[in-house]
């Protein structure tokens, strides 16, 4: 297939390190991709947009969905909820947004605390905030270097997904797969498994101390795998 | 060496699983295992204590710490720190004190919760109750068929350990290489680790529920490891 064939409507909700790095690797694999902001004239986004060139545009969280056949959250926990209720239920109707949020507060410095206990969880919340987008939640627990080329992890190693609906995990699944290389997924079953997912980045904050570098990941070991 | 010189006086706090699983291996390869219960009179322990035969006995926390030379804490993570605290601060005083425990509340079902968001842990909590004790966390990222037999699981995987003493997480690294096979030890630091060690635990229920076994443990992958 010529590149036209494959190129994909993607918004990336958030303009951190995040949304920075998906971004630039899913332009640079030719794909159309839109960021967004909370503000239309963010200057992160804007200069993002103009350094990415060719079919990369910006804009606010509405203009980022709007558009998209795929959408990734990026945004900071504590803001998740409200940027994904901005980009709009109606334009995310139907379609898979691939949550890669943490509920993480660091309003007391590092190491962060947890917003949940584990008896919620964000993706559970981007869920019922969008009950007819498919919410598939990944990524979440690898540096984000990592996340567009988990070859810079040595060996086997492992990348955990949950969410509702098996045919956008499928898909997700394929596409993490194409534009990234990620081979190992693991279904962690419906929405509900954000809870144990989401306070894993607090072990891996500590694993990071101590083997002083994030780039690293987890293999599942366990019999017939 | 003979067995006589490399049997230790140990004791196992808890008489659930994981305390049943422990202290089963234990008093097999030959040690004086003393079970502890909150009563002197708890008919599991008994009952172990019976079927154990040799060295092995039974009764209340502070019989199972007082002779000990080292002391597994496997309670329960709502009552751990009333149990290391009537177990005796002073006959825990400079001793090894193995914590195994996990802060779950299971009082709404399952999966369970969190007791603590990460700004504080179990681990932690029973150090501040015992300072002159060294606390050691490890053993509680696993099922307690793995703790004390590493090998079910195939490949290279790893056990995560922090606590304040250098030397004492040495000695148990040693002894856990020893007793029950364990090879690989990822030290995470000072017993705050435990914030993040004891978190994984509900992604440790999520994963298990997804691969329907309990016996798995993870490796982590990094460069030069």
């Amino acid at each position: 297939m010529r590149k036209e064939e494959t190129s994909m409507k993607i918004g990336v909700l958030g303009t951190g390190t995040v949304g920075m790095t998906i971004s630039t690797k899913l332009a640079a694999l030719g794909h159309q991709v839109t960021m967004g902001a909370r503000e239309s004239r963010n200057e992160k986004a804007a200069e993002w947009a103009r350094k990415a060139g060719g079919k990369a545009g910006h804009g606010d969280f509405p203009r980022a969905a709007s558009d998209a056949e795929i959408v990734f959250n990026c945004t900071s926990g504590g803001g998740a909820v409200a940027a994904v209720t901005a980009a709009g239920k109606e334009s995310l109707k139907g379609k898979i947004l691939i949550d890669l949020a943490n509920p993480l507060d660091f309003s007391a410095g590092t190491p962060p605390r947890l917003l949940f206990h584990g008896e919620d969880s964000l993706g559970e919340r981007i869920q019922n905030a969008l009950p007819d987008t498919k919410v598939v939640k990944t990524l979440n627990t690898i540096a984000a270097d990592v996340m567009v080329n988990p070859g810079l992890v040595p060996g086997e190693h492992d990348l955990p997904m949950c969410g509702n609906d098996a045919a956008a995990k499928a898909r997700v699944t394929l596409l993490l797969r194409e534009w990234f290389g990620w081979k190992s997924v693991i279904d962690l079953g419906p929405i509900t498994a954000s809870r144990g997912m989401e306070v894993y980045v607090l072990f891996w904050v500590h694993l990071m101390g101590a083997l002083k570098t994030p780039v690293f990941n987890i293999h599942v070991q366990r019999k017939g795998a």
